[in-house]
């Protein structure tokens, strides 16, 4: 596969299934993994994938809601390198990405972002301190497609 | 929940599905994941399932099989320190194993585990150098369960 074909891949994986895996570096130099919610997945977020693709058309720059006071969050403050996994495991189909995460600090963006039934979360609302979006830019990706291995390296992009 | 509960728990994820997600550690410090096939899913694996319940009938302790010219096998040589994570994403259940691999040596469990589909992997069969399997010894584990997070840390196992 080129790189046309790895991208159009990476679409595919990341428009495919609400769920997704993220793994950040632990205090202890172990990765630690939560699945995650896939905002970019059109079913079970017609709403905030669109508000994404409007913020974001690159599919491989990864938005991730999650908890302030969580660890991924603490574990990212210590350090940046993470790995998101997206699979179609019924066809075995997946794919790795490799990046370094930061905080994003949009109030605007969160605003529109923001569903309602995410006050189970954040009660508190958009503007709930303990509401955090996480960035992801990705460095490097390898699928498993097609029965086959396939790389990019981004600064071939 | 108690740990008779949390350990209940891992064992209905660790039979749910026929993949999981490994992470290992690579050579630049970030986490790198792959879906890997659960031996343990008696619906996918049949035979190799009941193989490894009669060699080890801890849930917990996790058998992977994978290319010894692999990633993580070439990671985990240079740092053991892994993640497994299983999940049934339908009904929002997820568990992530902290832990540590090593490679199991052992040429009888190798042979009784093979099975003849794995030949697309390792041609020359179940002493193929090329077949490795590796042991991941859990030390933690951290599930989203019943809407709750629950954590055992194995020293009170």
């Amino acid at each position: 596969m080129d790189k046309k074909e790895i991208l159009a891949a990476a679409k595919e994986l990341v428009l495919a299934k609400p769920v997704a895996y993220l793994t950040t570096i632990d205090e202890d130099g172990y990765p630690y993994t939560t699945a995650v919610f896939n905002l970019r997945n059109r079913e079970r977020y017609p709403d905030s994938s669109k508000v994404l693709e409007e913020y974001d058309n690159d599919y491989t720059t990864i938005y991730v809601s999650t908890n302030t006071s969580s660890v991924k969050v603490k574990n990212i403050t210590k350090n940046n390198k993470v790995a998101m996994y997206y699979s179609i495991p019924e066809v075995f189909k997946g794919m790795y990405f490799k990046g370094t995460a930061e905080f994003l600090d949009d109030q605007e963006f969160k605003k529109n972002l923001w569903m309602d039934r995410w006050k189970m979360y954040y009660p508190l609302g958009p503007t709930d301190p303990d509401f955090t979006i996480l960035k992801i830019t990705t460095e490097y990706i390898s699928s498993w497609y097609n029965s086959g291995k396939h790389v990019l390296r981004f600064e071939e992009k």
